[in-house]
């Protein structure tokens, strides 16, 4: 396989127009997450698109040469037009990987996906300490990860989190004010892969954290296709006996 | 828990116009269905419900009043209202029961909570013989099943299936011209159950088969929902060291 | 089916030889479990054994007339005769239910069934707080349960926990010390249910929460065979075109 | 990550003494897949190691060497010494990869990962045909296969099979006598990762097919440790508030 060719989407609100976000991600977390991945030097074409760009910056074109998506939104989910969310289902189905960040939990694109509720969950701003716990070692999302990975100031997301059940759990939060979440999970919809991932609140340097973006980098090579299958369906004429 | 309160819905459009159809189940599909499970004596109120009716016969009364929905739709999928499968999709986060038998895997419901394009498989119409594998022996849906349930002649599906991977797999076909098919499946979106059941073309009589039938009472059976759970989400103020 | 035979195993050392132990559960641990289970009046007969009898209480005629053994067990497992544990291997996958109780993770029976060192985990021993997040609200395990159970003083266990993928994880627990833990897992061998339970360390009262008893008691009702299947293996001489 | 280590387990048997077996596989079966691996050209230093020679040939400086263990044992698992099965039991969980071939699904290493009767399935060998139909083509083990393999005589595996839930089910085999078979499954245990593959009968030039040998190669590179994690269990004494 050729390279992956990642796309890095980002509803670019917060980190636009709030200074404190700002500050942290000048660049806006888009800016921020595919710079380290161009730093790896081990993917392909590394592009970003927000939701303010015509078509979201989700051209055919673009989409058409996306081997992995990453999906960062919090506040404005409902101005993603129905219509780029629908190409990028059925890019999904065709085999596309798709990485869901954070609050993209609530996106139109995840929730039709999962087909449940996925925007229910608790949360709670305060700026306690998360711990990832990994629970599937050997997992190439977790290649080079350590048993935790401990962030002091994020969002808490708590239980139960409207989800199907994940085809794999790979990390499980504690939070220091009392609830878990399963925080890395993986799905499968037809071709595609998909790795949800928890943390990420924009008040928090979050992705500057060597852990957290080591994780992306291995979820983006274990998301992109591994070719994309042509699935026969339809009327099959032959019987043969 | 109260006796389970089942609705069946059917599409009737073949079973109300073809007359090979009409004498098979000359009550319909969805009154061949809710007469067996009548039948029974173990549920509480049985109705149904068709796409010709108000509503598609799927009130508020009734579907607030449903703990098990039977589906059955071929050819009017497109007619079903959107502002009704959201209903019925809702229901089904809430906690209701779902069977969906047969060409119901195209239906708007279906393809929604599964997040894939669940209308894609192969499929051929020429009466061959299958024979439904349990693989999944002490599952409470093969309660009183033998190892396989054989059908002289039904239209074929064949993989790939356009599914999630399943919660459960319990029956997996063999059709007589070369193909298989994971014929039972188990999902679970929010608090509610879902199960898919391969046969039941309307052009044989397989819903008078009584293992099929049995089958499909004991699904009404697991599908019921245990508790209507209250999901507690949403913002969680205290944090509690 | 008939009403459920239940046999409670228990290692009885701590309880029966240390006063602090006795002065919670005096009747022993299986006492306790076995005296809250009678009192449901739901099930058939409930016996206990412990592994001072002869056969471990586990004698033919007992095996093969319980349709759900629950198993708790801590510092003598490697006192428990091979020859017991193949024969409760045996009738689990036959379709007899398991219930495996807190440190019954390191037991003959479990490490047999999982097939991985599930004797392997965190572990501290301070009383500190243990809450048990639901994370599948409608599991028949769930009824009557409210969104977490909370127990003010408990051993913690944390992950990883060498277990195979469950087959549904039910509780996730949170730990006041900064672990988590799959609390509440199902696995299917063979024909046989098996849920593995987390709580219990026996200094404590926990088998006294009426959370703690009710998840149990759902849990003997959903372990047990819905049927004894026969499954036809061996060579089949048939071929059938 | 090195180039990936294999070793070629064989009992060594029908390949031996069997003229008919002799004239498909002149270099025993480990001798055919070891050469095609080899010819790959991607792997690294690839072994075989067979039941006849010292320890089986699975020293532990060849285990402690070995990335992905392939094994195929048919009527001579009994005569495995059960400590060089707890040898490769305890390297399996530490992260290695495990590829179970065919009648394998007997051995004692298998049943032992799998927790069940694994040698329980029905079988007939009379040379029928088999498809092995995909039914997750963007899995990395499907690279380059396509939608079904077709082999025109194979020995019949029929369904019950006795194995817990795949975590992944790959393939799914049709028979010409009417059967149905899971005949690519992913488990993982510990740290690692095993695949079953069914065909494989020494009475047939399976293992020179293309499509089967390009599923095999696929399988060791994706059974291959992505990491050899340390996992830290046992007490934890820090209680960090």
């Amino acid at each position: 396989m050729d390279r992956i060719n990642i796309t890095v989407w980002n509803e670019y609100y917060h980190d636009r127009d709030e200074e404190a976000v700002k500050a942290i991600y000048p660049d806006g977390l888009h800016g921020a997450l595919a710079g380290y991945l161009r730093d790896t030097g081990k993917f392909g074409n590394i592009r970003t698109a927000t939701l303010w760009e015509d078509q979201h910056g989700l051209t055919d074109e673009v989409l058409n040469s996306t081997d992995v998506l990453l999906w960062w939104g919090h506040m404005r989910h409902h101005l993603v037009a129905d219509e780029i969310v629908n190409k990028v289902f059925e890019r999904v189905q065709d085999g596309m990987g798709l990485i869901v960040l954070h609050s993209g939990h609530a996106s139109k694109i995840f929730q039709k996906l999962m087909g449940t509720r996925s925007d229910l969950l608790k949360w709670r701003e305060v700026g306690e300490k998360e711990r990832l716990w990994v629970v599937d070692p050997n997992h190439p999302i977790c290649k080079g990860i350590s048993e935790y990975i401990e962030l002091p100031h994020e969002e808490m997301y708590g239980e139960p989190f409207q989800i199907p059940a994940p085809d794999e759990v790979i990390f499980i939060s504690w939070f220091e004010g009392g609830e878990v979440f399963r925080s890395g999970c993986t799905f499968k919809r037809g071709n595609g892969k998909i790795f949800y991932f928890r943390p990420g609140h924009e008040g928090y340097p979050t992705y500057k954290n060597p852990q957290v973006l080591r994780v992306l980098e291995n979820a983006c090579e274990w998301a992109a296709p591994v070719q994309w299958p042509q699935v026969v369906t339809g009327e099959i004429r032959t019987k043969e006996y």
